[in-house]
């Protein structure tokens, strides 16, 4: 029949089918690789200009770290170990307020909420005060320094020295976009970059180069720009009276090493309103203290843990929902500790109540170290009986203020954190032994009694703060002075 | 040909010949494999009484744990971290011949040495001092419990209650072989067991029955019979009198859980030579600190890394050579932790360091509250002015020593022995406040002079200690009694 074909004529047609079945699908996966691509790669679509400040603009070349960094600002997502919702530490711990008497934190004092409020908050806090004009106000510029990838920017343009000088109002409409992209990365190779001058000075005069750090140091070398014990130093050679941004780590980074430090240029933060203390602020020295620690000593970077890898899609990228590893345990503690998730959060808790317990307690021993001083003062103590009483009170309260403003380091370092507020406590009673001797030397042979601190509001009443008149100059300031500054920023940046 | 066979009966030749090789295998292998059995199980080969105090007839059935339990004994063993050899505290630290002021310590404290050495130290110790006769000596019989493998058999001769009373010159020829098998193991099946009624006591008194222990619980609570704090309650109902061995946890096993167990029993171990203060002497609280560090909390068990397992000829055993970790770190940390030993070894002496440093410190505060309350005393205080100083003098030292005495303490749970320390220092500190008011109302206005106590020998001398004498009461008692204890239980035991 003419309908049968020779059985190597199948053969052929079976391969020849094969064969376009198989390059069939080769073209069909090379496509959808490349849509693929296409979809999930970081190839940027838009330059950026190094020294970009806004965030949006470098979210269209990288989605995913933009949408997780905006999540920082959700405050649907208020969690419960650390979120957006506004914490009014001194409200909580009105002690607070006495220790810092005579200055600004005594003022206002928030937990750190995420870095897209970083702006909004410094705007709105009474520490910033209420500026009228360019050259008014209680802060510094420098004290933007830490707040926005603006900075860089301005500082290219003004030179560093030039930057830290004047008051914060001199840069009100220039700082305007929350620490985002441009504060750690390089926009041609998306690597990390220290684009703060502090940093990279501090390593200068250690004689090490912070170009050598590696990848994995960078991971909280970026951190350390910000998160760290700093100072500003207003004697240095060629820039007297600029308030100049310092990290105190010559002599080394422990509370006693940068003690040493301060002490040895005489620097005071402030002098106590009460007891006339010439005080130090611990600022936050969350890098040095966490260095310390094992996770510091293993190289667990601050990145691992606060802003760990994630996965959408099949594409691994870095969360840049920076936040409390508790959480987030799965993508942090769990990578390397096999545990249960509230064990390891109950682990966490147990030793952080163990330093809080005499943390609170050190509060308590300064609170009374400054009203009896305050006391002495009131009954005609001379400066040479109070010298080395005074030094005393600066000592403790170092020590508390290193352990308490070293923002998680009852985690990162436990131990050492309890040997530091351990010394506190230890100095600070000492003092107070030397106070009941000269109280009972100028006549005065009871306790002098706690004050009664038990609000905010009373505390700050007790120390003498006149808080409904900052509270409507800053009103006014907001209302005022605050919409100019963005329209003018806004006018700015409509011309890049 | 007739040399040619069919070829089924080549196959049935093969198969057979498959199949005797394959059954003289088996032989074999039964063979070796009972052969290996005989050589290395534990199978008893003596049947052991399980009162059998003396540990060399254990060690017949058990040559590898025995052997290396012995290990405990080599002073030529003697390592970096703790060794066999005579270490004199009291000379490295004299403060503690003040702190102890008025009690046994004050004569004679070494460092623990290995078990085998516990009844020769019991001997020599100038604790035990020098009885002449059955009825005579500063120590009760109680003393003994935790000293030897003779315990639970004279507990089980004489009754535990009678153990107890006495003397502990009355057990001096029934109590000769040192920590050793019986303490810790059955003889039948060599499982692990509880020996000591105190321990067994204590779960009873919160519900619990100890029967109900894990296999690794065991590997710690065969420790906990002796490595935690007790005291000689002789106030018990029925056994008034008596000095019962109590272990304080009916409260828990915090230092604030069991300082209320002993201020709710009006519980006093001495009144303070130079101070008059009540104290509490912490024993050595080794177990309960454990628990509360993350090893305990992860389940490691003492036995995991103070004899973890060895392996001798491809048999597996428990290293019975109990010691430091830190002279096996191969075989304990690195177990689980994948760091070089070094870093390892680093890691644990940076946390002992922190606390240590601060627990030194809690020791001079101590010493000088204790002068400064023999200030008041001389100066003519009373009984009532005194009354709050003496119980914080009590509060604060019973925190050091809590922290001091729970050996390894600083390893097992640093950041709760860091807060032990700092609520210590704060006590005593709170203390001394109310001490320097006394002096000033007393008179005395200047600060009470530090003692000269540079060398254990110059601070004896200072608590007015009559340390030559004791000393050659001792040799007495050596040179003349202790022969005819060894030479009485020598007799008794040839008749086993």
């Amino acid at each position: 029949m003419s309908n049968k074909r020779k059985p190597w004529k199948n053969w052929v047609l079976f391969l020849a089918s094969l064969t376009i079945v198989f390059l069939l699908g080769m073209l069909v996966s090379t496509i959808t690789t490349r849509k693929m691509e296409a979809k999930f790669a970081y190839t940027p679509k838009t330059k950026i200009n190094p020294l970009e400040p806004r965030n949006e603009i470098w979210g269209k070349n990288f989605p995913r770290e933009f949408q997780s960094y905006y999540k920082t600002a959700d405050s649907s997502f208020v969690s419960k170990y650390n979120g957006n919702a506004m914490i009014d530490m001194l409200a909580i711990d009105p002690r607070l307020v006495v220790l810092w008497a005579g200055y600004g934190f005594s003022k206002d004092y928030n937990q750190g909420r995420g870095h897209v409020y970083a702006i909004d908050d410094i705007h709105n806090t009474l520490r910033t005060g209420a500026p009228t004009g360019e050259n008014d106000g209680p802060m510094p510029s420098t004290c933007w320094t830490c707040k926005s990838p603006d900075v860089p920017r301005v500082m290219n343009e003004q030179g560093v020295s030039e930057f830290y000088k004047g008051k914060w109002s001199r840069l009100g409409k220039e700082v305007i976009n929350p620490i985002g992209c441009a504060d750690c990365h390089d926009s041609e190779t998306m690597n990390l970059k220290i684009t703060r001058p502090a940093l990279i000075e501090a390593f200068d005069r250690q004689g090490k180069n912070i170009q050598d750090a590696s990848h994995n140091e960078m991971r909280s070398l970026v951190c350390a720009q910000c998160h760290v014990e700093y100072y500003f130093d207003k004697n240095l050679p060629n820039k007297k009276g600029t308030p100049y941004l310092v990290f105190p780590w010559d002599k080394g980074q422990t509370v006693e090493d940068m003690e040493k430090y301060y002490d040895s240029i005489g620097h005071v933060d402030w002098v106590h309103k009460l007891s006339k203390a010439p005080m130090l602020k611990a600022q936050h020295p969350g890098y040095e203290v966490y260095k310390m620690g094992i996770h510091g000593q293993r190289g667990v970077s601050c990145a691992d843990c606060h802003m760990p890898y994630k996965t959408e899609g099949g594409q691994k990228f870095t969360d840049h929902h920076i936040q409390s590893p508790l959480n987030n345990v799965a993508n942090s503690c769990q990578v390397c500790h096999r545990e249960e998730k509230d064990e390891l959060i109950k682990n966490v808790f147990d030793n952080q109540d163990r330093i809080i317990e005499n943390r609170d307690q050190l509060e308590v021993l300064l609170v009374k170290a400054h009203v009896e001083a305050k006391k002495c003062w009131d009954l005609g103590a001379t400066e040479e009986q109070m010298k080395d009483i005074l030094h005393g009170i600066r000592l403790g309260q170092w020590r508390w203020d290193y352990a308490a403003a070293s923002h998680g380091g009852s985690f990162h370092a436990p131990v050492e954190l309890g040997r530091v507020v351990a010394k506190g406590i230890d100095i600070t009673q000492e003092t107070r032994i030397q106070l009941a001797r000269l109280l009972h030397e100028l006549g005065f042979k009871e306790e002098v009694p706690y004050p009664s601190i038990e609000t905010k509001e009373a505390a700050q009443k007790f120390i003498g703060l006149p808080i409904d008149k900052l509270k409507q100059e800053k009103e006014a300031f907001k209302n005022e002075v605050l919409p100019k500054w963005k329209e003018a920023a806004k006018k700015r940046e409509s011309t890049y």
